[in-house]
């Protein structure tokens, strides 16, 4: 792809070293924000001329990148955490000549790319912004990935508002950054000192930031933001840094230019109520085009090598956990290709991503208690073609899923392992039980949400993970059970198994993990007064298998008992009844989850008490058979 | 309730003056901890042990609590953030005679109170706690209800990990705290270096911690955390600071008096190896019984002064957003009951949250863009007894889930309301949408799900949230709609309105919030082909009014549509179709919802393009009566 530079012959081109030309580069994207939040008749143009100057320094004499080719490895990574800021970044593009004046004022327009909060339907944004807080620990995931996994020097810029420095995400990617000495990021601060609707907490109190960002480990710049000389020399001194990451804690104005709305409060989010006044205020200055440097040398991304091997494979009848299957497939994985990335939050002894650390210690990360780093890393590494797989207990990944709503949005590919499902687990109680993550994950957009029974379906369901884009999530449980499929048997994402079957089922029990081996054995107590019950194991509950779970319905007579150990809203039960919705076939569905608040006890208890046990799966089944 | 002593003849009581006494109370609770744990099989007796010594000079000489009172609001309040350190804070309530031996030896077991991570089941839990960084969060809550609530001189202690000060939201606490100049919140830092798997990012850092601390606002002091003397003395400093919260960095050992675990990793969670010998080594202590002091004078919480006032009433036809008739009923009830508080994330001029903050600044507080903590307060007011209701995004709820989720375990009556919900917001683009939160939502133990579409019903409903326990939970729209209900309308948490019916009702049409309006608009297009549609207003999408759509499936011969500006997992449709999962009716249900990632656009367009809009409702229904 090659992009026509948009009307060149009416542009002058920027010179880089004249600091007066700068000046006028930053008033030009003002214009340009101005006039394409006009068009659109809403966004952000105060934010955005707030951080102007700061971008024009960076486009004209720091960033390295190619819009010809977005693909590049060795381009620079810019990041606009503080995404309402959008109309900004496009008149960038536009100055780039990567998008056309009437591309910039198609801005927020149905069917145009520049929507209100950049997302990567357009080639040059790397990640989906627009919920404050996230951009910096996504940066740090890009820049990591440019340290530990690619190892290029390509350099990740990260523009921040004040107000989302009060989001907790943003100092787990301060700590993190730090942790990781990640001398190629650069976070830009721009303090405007307002938020949506009044000051922030701190207000122009740059020392604060400085002081905050110093403890966590940053060197830290406090910078004119509207001086593009003290601009160069921070960004001149962040390059200059070594071990760890620089902070530019940047003074702007909010409005900066129009002193109608320059310094106050009340216009967040606005266009200018007067556009033609507003241009006339911001001068004269014509369309400017800015040369951004490309990147140099030519570097290629680091590739491990690997040693090759196989997935793990489990013996019939053995007791394992998924949560074990899970590690060892991940940790094969990563010795038959070297793209698998390994990140765990602080609790790899019981996710067993171990032992990924212990066998691929180059591609392992530790996010120590930081689930929404954790994520946010995961997106950044992705972002430059690494698969990553993020584990912790299901419960925890609550903690990030805003950034997994997120990571919808910027179409990520990423691979979540949560362990320790549901009141299964037995004694630590409640606030380590999953029992929303089914519901929650579903509900996230390009998902898949799997939930084995068994090792061998477990190991083979990772490896599908690692080539599956969109969000991938497995379900993982804390105790052993037997392995009930031979090693050669196949699964797919989307897929069931009809584990128990004869020619006169009269009812279907439909369980996945834990409920998998209740409808078993509840099959077996069946049989024993004459009834016999057909099992599927519905291990990938999103996407649904509906073809084999209409033929059950069918071959029942319409009956089906699911169990889940997890609440009733937006499970496994819910998930089969919208198979059924409006189809021909609509069988009686009888949906045990559990119902009342669980507490501390052992798994058989606790399964006994949420009626997801195999009596209450029998019970069940016998009322709808003699019903 | 008065607690009898617990084995008072064989017990000791503490002087708190004598240090040595101290030291073995400390040890006592080693012993106890160590007991506990090998009697339930499970727990972090180790991690209970570095935090003991603290706990004990607390609880001797600085805890002010009637152990028979605990609804006394001039108590202390005590918060175990490190949730895991169970048996340390249960072997504290046996040292204060709150418990018996029995009780404490029941730990784990199915039926104790005693689980696994505390919960407020036992008298003398605020809140629960066990998914890590949340205790800080709601100690800060529970304080600046101390402060600017009651009004009463009652101290907040929150004991927390060192691992857990990895979690962004544990700074989002220090950051709020400060800014609430929270003087009577201490921080016990429990630096014991190691985490679940290996030593925590900072190790022994204690003046990387305080640094920290101090850069975010706080007093912070540096101590030996199993020196008696030294502890007592910065808890004097502690009450001596004015102005801004203590945080005390204690220098800990994990596992502090057995050899063989003592800063050693790989003994987390799990009960000593061998109790006898451990018991041996920590020495012959016998049980002591610790007075806690009680609170002193008879300070009452203050009571604000309301001035009455009636709900806001709206005439139909008048267009209004529910988003404003939820600030302006929230407003109204703060008139009419002194205990409502009001909270909101930093959009307050988009919830219309800030109306309230107008007329009742001294009742309300700006969490600024900390939904985390923004919650966090509202669970530590409503410990209080205020009636918090907290607003943002709707989408940006999604950053606080797992606080909701643990909100539930700690049985709170919290009032969420989420703004800006669905495609309909139009030009923001997809990050602004909530599209999966009343699948989440709804997967909140406890949770009640509305969904008004009129703003007379929004202002209903609000009030009748007010006395709800549980997590309740509005969701509010952006635009603005014709008001439809006159003001003496009555509504009800799990009701529903037929809003349109006839006799010969060929199907029933399920909408709420702007679906309802779409579905009204559809309704006039089917009758134009002769087709009478049934409209129900499903505005309470749990608890759900079964019946009324029960009745719909019969008067309708079966057919039902719903739409949501949702995504189709877990939301209103599958809500609907566990109605009728195993019932006699189970109707032919055609759930239309929003299918592919939104962009920016008209709210019209993007309805349009998600196929839930008026057109999209009457041809589903067409197809439904025609076969």
């Amino acid at each position: 792809m090659s992009i026509e530079p948009a009307q060149t012959e009416h542009e002058s081109v920027v010179d880089p070293d004249d600091f007066e030309q700068l000046r006028q580069l930053g008033q030009r994207l003002r214009i340009d924000s101005v006039r394409a939040s006009s068009a659109a008749g809403s966004g952000h143009p105060t934010s955005s001329m707030s951080a102007a100057d700061l971008m024009a320094v960076l486009f004209a004499r720091h960033l390295r990148y190619d819009f010809d080719a977005p693909d590049d490895p060795r381009n620079d990574h810019l990041i606009f955490s503080k995404g309402h800021a959008s109309p900004l970044l496009y008149a960038l593009y536009r100055a780039a000549g990567a998008v056309s004046d009437d591309e910039l004022l198609s801005f927020r327009r149905f069917g145009s790319r520049l929507e209100g909060h950049p997302t990567p339907i357009i080639p040059w944004v790397d990640v989906a912004t627009g919920s404050l807080g996230q951009g910096l620990p996504y940066g740090a995931g890009v820049a990591v990935a440019g340290k530990r996994l690619d190892q290029l020097p390509y350099r990740v810029w990260v523009l921040c508002g004040d107000s989302e420095l009060a989001e907790g995400s943003v100092w787990e990617a301060f700590d993190h950054a730090a942790y990781e000495q990640l001398d190629n990021l650069v976070a830009i601060l721009d303090v405007n000192r307002l938020g949506q609707r009044g000051e922030t907490m701190h207000g122009w109190d740059l020392r604060l930031y400085s002081e905050r960002v110093r403890s966590f480990g940053w060197h830290a710049i406090e910078v004119d933001g509207h001086d593009p000389v003290a601009i160069d020399a921070a960004f001149r001194e962040a390059a200059a840094t070594d071990g760890r990451p620089t902070a530019i804690v940047a003074r702007t104005l909010k409005g900066k230019g129009i002193h109608s709305v320059e310094d106050k409060n009340g216009f967040h989010g606005k266009p200018l109520a007067d556009e033609r006044e507003a241009l006339d205020e911001l001068g004269d200055i014509p369309p400017l085009r800015v040369r951004v440097a490309k990147p140099e040398g030519d570097a290629k991304p680091h590739v491990f090598e690997v040693a090759g091997g196989a997935l793990p494979t489990y013996e019939v009848g053995d007791k394992v956990a998924t949560r074990k299957a899970y590690g060892d497939a991940l940790t094969a994985l990563g010795s038959m290709r070297g793209d698998v990335v390994g990140l765990d939050g602080e609790v790899g002894n019981s996710t067993y991503a171990e032992e990924f650390a212990e066998a691929h210690p180059e591609r392992y990360f530790e996010m120590f208690i930081a689930e929404q780093q954790m994520v946010g890393t995961a997106v950044g590494i992705q972002v430059r073609g690494w698969v990553p797989f993020a584990s912790t207990f299901a419960a925890f990944l609550s903690r990030a899923y805003d950034f997994i709503r997120m990571s919808a949005i910027s179409r990520a590919d990423l691979r979540l392992c949560g362990s320790h499902a549901g009141v299964s687990i037995g004694e630590d109680g409640p606030s380590q039980m999953a029992l929303e993550d089914i519901a929650s994950l579903r509900a996230v957009h390009s998902s898949c949400v799997l939930y084995p029974s068994d090792a061998n379906q477990t190991a083979k369901l990772v490896e599908l993970m690692a080539d599956r884009p969109g969000i991938s999530y497995m379900r993982a449980s804390r105790g052993a059970f037997p392995v009930i499929y031979s090693a050669d048997e196949r699964f797919e994402l989307g897929g069931s198994k009809v584990v128990r079957s004869s020619d006169g089922d009269a009812v279907a029990l439909v369980g996945a993990g834990i409920t998998l081996h209740e409808a078993l054995a509840a099959a077996e107590k069946l049989a024993e007064d004459g009834i016999a019950a057909r099992v599927i194991d519905l291990y990938s509950v999103k996407p649904i298998d509906a073809a084999t779970l209409r033929e059950a319905a069918q071959a029942t007579g319409g009956r089906i008992v699911t169990a889940e150990d997890h609440w009733p809203e937006g499970g496994l039960g819910e998930a089969v009844l919208s198979v059924f919705a409006d189809g021909d076939e609509r069988p009686r569905v009888v949906t045990l989850a559990v119902g009342d608040m669980p507490t501390s006890g052992t798994p058989a208890e606790l399964l006994h008490a949420a009626g997801i046990d195999a009596d209450a799966i029998a019970e069940a089944a016998r009322r709808l058979v003699r019903g």
